[in-house]
């Protein structure tokens, strides 16, 4: 069911367990046959030696389930090796789930107990009624954010459902507390209409800090934001529109600094108006880009066609200034900037020669692009995908700790273009000038300072458009991660 | 607004900073003080000594905010002593939140990206969807319940609301994880109509594998819980009703072990008939008590008066044998039983002077129960309140941890009868019969043998009942807490 994704990787790793004859040369044959066979070998370790056989424990990355058992049987044939247990190692991670609760504190005894249940919290939860504001000192609500999601379109896999889509809000939480301390719970919606979905997120908001919808359909994902947005005093930020949309501004401006052009002078074009696509569209055009045009698979978005849904309509209405008709090769004819945000091989090398040099190509479909890096033409002259074994991989995790760290940390009650445009900012600036390259314009996900520095520039931005609600002494007073 | 609790108690204490003159007897003159005032000092830290002062902590538990006030007050009148800082440590304790979340293992490189978010993520995605029951291994529902309040009756401070019930629904979560392992997340919902709160919880559910209902009123508490239980396919008890029934059961049993009884001889009492006191009386009918009476504000319960609930309708259609009418000075006449889960000073020393002997007292009204332990007449021979300040305490901490640890281990689609007969039974049954004695019917709350055994007993039950839907012997092969 999961497509093929034609590299060997960890996100496939096995390890496998071999009893291995004691004699040299032997894992020597191992590694070679692992080799021989597309599989990648990464640790290997000794479980027992025995005189005649030593246990070992060989981690693979291969490409997928099937090359997976290809490698196992491979190895099986080998003389003097003996196949034990074999363990997805992806698999093993989930195994239990991957984040639990943990006390801030231990409670042991009675008077820990009479603090933090009854009788104590009774003047705790009275000073909260009668100071609401006091939820956001007293309460996890300072620092807890909901990753929602109704299971209708995950990650590629379409609408597999509440139950399927635990795995990936779990993965996101993880990501929320390992770069940006943010405590963030999984909640997969058994529901799928707009007014249920926004009920129940408005049903439980209470609790939370703010909110981040994910793996929503379009055009549903719109609506519900807009009302959460519009009906909710905490913030509330589809992560799969604005998050891609944040990175990939970030990735434009780094481009553009590199090529020493300004974005006002940039005519881009948007293939694919899905939810990223539209978000990445507006964004573009709030940044000032010079002129914009948008595709879906009937061809360019022109308010004259009778089939938009009204945020195509919308878009075509702000776009295309030039009255381009046609399809994605006329729109790319003489455009220095297109952005994938469609399928595998919608995007030929012919169509990307027909554009201005130097060209910038995000071809950010996954697991396979609209067209492979060793396919464009020469006159593209910096490159980005959705892959971490490319450079330069345009990747939401850069944007969605930071900017939730941020609108917690001054109490924020929306994330407001701004915010997102400052974000998109920090991002970029966290590559230092002399540090930007054509194959470096994104930072990586585990740079530490991308999140502080996205924070503090949604903070500053928040205090601006004046939807910060908290002292701004308050917080800058404490430091990275907004303290205890 | 907090009532006064009337002793000292750490759930109000405070951190006084002193400066006091470096002089032989200050140190005591500060402790006479204090004592005469009525505090209690706990903790006496040096900050600091400097050649004419000394810099002091010294913790004091209040009877409330006015005693704190009036202690400081007297501190400040002392000659050579400068009160400094002062800190509640009941505030400090919550401040930030009291759980937060925690990775079950770090991601810290591309490989562990890859493996639990994207793109290794989408194969465990598939995995669930192509089989939901592997939502159970897979991810944290195995282990993960939601704390549900919508604020309507929270402690005994009413309707204040979702927001200033947090610091009650996280103090539960914390005594979950501490007792029992359960990841519990508290979820204060913004709606109090049934259809609406069961509409949001019903939504919420895939990713729990449970639901703990929490400080709801009566008596949209009996509606929401039953519909979400004949709707959810997980486990769902409202703890005000069922965890006090259980424990008040347990002790039960235990007082009758001790008198030499049996239950179904007894005849007993429940005054007060809300959500904790119709739960009890279900519960003693179902555990087979010889004849039982409910009495509200207007007198005992019969089928014929015209102003009863639905629920004290049934109520009064399956208990009082006799037919006594009256109120509860009739009903107390010849009673073996009574428990008093209404209001404070509802039961006089003699209408229990009227029971037979020896008669079993639980007086549950908190803080100040429906009589003091010092006013029941020489017949009254077992006495248990709701205070951890008297013997024997009814605190339904001793139930729901290992319920919910108990159901989740063994997958169970609901919470019968039969489950929480046994989760009494097993809480009783901690206490050795040798260990057995009047102040000593109620197992300590930090006695962490009691969760364990409720959870095997529920176990039982569950399968006994045909609700546990994981392989016995996947269960059994399991340590405490469930293991991983």
């Amino acid at each position: 069911m999961v497509r093929e994704t034609g590299y060997p990787s960890a996100s496939y790793s096995i390890t496998v367990r071999l009893d291995i004859a004691n004699r040299p040369g032997m894992l020597g044959r191992v590694a070679t046959r692992v080799g021989e066979e597309g599989g990648d070998i990464g640790a290997v370790d000794i479980v027992e030696v025995h005189d005649d056989m030593i246990t070992r424990d060989i981690t693979i990355n291969c490409r997928d389930e099937a090359h997976g058992d290809l490698l196992v049987a491979a190895l099986q044939r080998i003389d003097g090796v003996s196949v034990g247990n074999v363990s997805d190692l992806t698999f093993l991670s989930h195994l239990g789930g991957k984040i639990e609760i943990a006390n801030r504190f231990p409670v042991k005894t009675r008077a820990d107990l009479s603090r933090v249940y009854t009788p104590g919290v009774a003047r705790v939860c009275m000073a909260i009624h009668e100071d609401p504001a006091k939820a956001y000192t007293l309460t996890i609500k300072r620092n807890a954010v909901a990753v929602v999601s109704d299971g209708t379109a995950v990650l590629g896999l379409g609408n597999i459902g509440p139950l399927a889509a635990m795995p990936v809000m779990e993965g996101k939480a993880m990501l929320f507390k390992e770069l940006a301390g943010v405590d963030a719970w999984p909640i997969c919606l058994d529901v799928t209409e707009p007014d249920a979905v926004v009920a129940a997120i408005k049903a439980i908001a209470p609790g939370f800090g703010g909110i981040n919808l994910e793996d929503i359909a379009a055009p549903r994902c719109f609506e519900i934001e807009a009302r959460l947005k519009a009906e909710l005093d905490i913030p509330v930020m589809h992560d799969d529109q604005h998050g891609t949309a944040i990175v990939v501004l970030a990735a434009l401006l780094n481009a553009l600094k590199l090529l020493g052009k300004r974005i006002e002078d940039v005519r881009g074009v948007v293939n694919g108006v899905g939810a990223a696509g539209t978000a990445c569209a507006r964004m573009l055009l709030d940044a000032g880009i010079g002129d914009l045009i948008g595709c879906d698979r009937e061809g360019i978005l022109d308010p004259t066609r009778a089939d938009l849904a009204p945020h195509h309509l919308w878009l075509a209405q702000h776009s295309n200034r030039g009255g381009v008709r046609g399809g994605l090769s006329e729109a790319l004819r003489g455009a220095d900037f297109v952005l994938g945000v469609s399928g595998p091989g919608t995007i030929t090398p012919a169509q990307l020669a027909e554009m201005n040099e130097p060209a910038i190509v995000f071809a950010l479909a996954n697991p396979t692009p609209e067209i492979h890096p060793r396919d464009v033409p020469p006159n593209v002259k910096i490159m980005a995908t959705g892959r971490s074994d490319f450079p330069n991989q345009i990747n939401n995790v850069l944007a969605f700790p930071g900017i939730f760290r941020g609108a917690l940390d001054c109490r924020a009650s929306d994330i407001t273009e701004g915010m997102k445009l400052a974000a998109a900012r920090a991002i970029a600036g966290s590559i230092p000038a002399s540090e930007l390259h054509g194959t470096h314009i994104v930072p990586s996900v585990f740079n530490r300072k991308v999140a502080p520095a996205v924070a503090r520039a949604v903070i500053d931005a928040a205090y601006e458009a004046g939807v910060a609600r908290r002292e701004r002494r308050a917080v800058e007073h404490e430091g990275e991660f907004g303290g205890a």
